[in-house]
């Protein structure tokens, strides 16, 4: 298990780092080739094509040049394959003054051996102190 | 599999008819007891208890005498006893003209023979369309 752990937090880096590079495609590279996706807006996304076509949009215009990190917030394992994280994420835009914070919901899984992102849900943080 | 696609879909009529009835008690009795939600302001909730909580709060207030209708969109089974779904919520408040879109995305799991909601995830839709 602490090696399953070790492997989930290594794709949350893996998501920071390659968020901060600009790169959708290594973006989209930790969420299985059928990953479910809500954006933000709402939208649904189906599979890692789909996710990386539109992060290269935003990271292409809106968050071009920003900054993420991305905090682990809660980690539980509802089977010991399938995992449920909340991950919150902290942007700041390219001017270095704006910025954005969003809430996560990660459900990743193990399949031969190796962990990956099965669906993944994402809202902007707009309520005061969360 | 058949059984458990009809209890899983019997969750969210169960959620329909809660939220029609302005049921806080009866809105989180499907989910289960350690759930984990994330609300469309993103905040996180964690329990049954605080579920139900905050639905008493919203219905006595922002959501009175509304109406909602809940539509599945996708059920996926990650394994025979956790599946992932996203559910459309169409929402027509009081005055029956105001409304609003949401889409959830809800991880289900099988325990002890029944299934419930252990992670649930709700965006307002604000793209067209979507």
């Amino acid at each position: 298990l602490e090696e399953d752990e070790k492997a989930i937090r290594e794709i949350i880096t893996r998501i920071e780092q390659a968020w901060n590079a600009g790169d959708s495609a290594r973006f989209a590279m930790p969420f299985a080739e059928d990953a479910d996706y809500v954006v933000v807006n709402g939208m649904y996304l189906k599979g890692r094509e789909a996710i990386d076509r539109a992060h290269r949009q935003i990271f292409d215009t809106f968050y071009k040049g920003s900054t993420n990190r991305f905090t682990l917030e809660h980690l539980r394992f509802l089977r010991p394959d399938v995992a449920v994280m909340h991950v919150h994420a902290h942007a700041t835009f390219q001017d270095g003054v704006r910025e954005s914070k969003a809430r996560g919901t990660w459900i990743v899984t193990k399949e031969d051996d190796a962990w990956s992102i099965a669906a993944f849900h994402n809202t902007t943080i707009t309520v005061p102190g969360a």
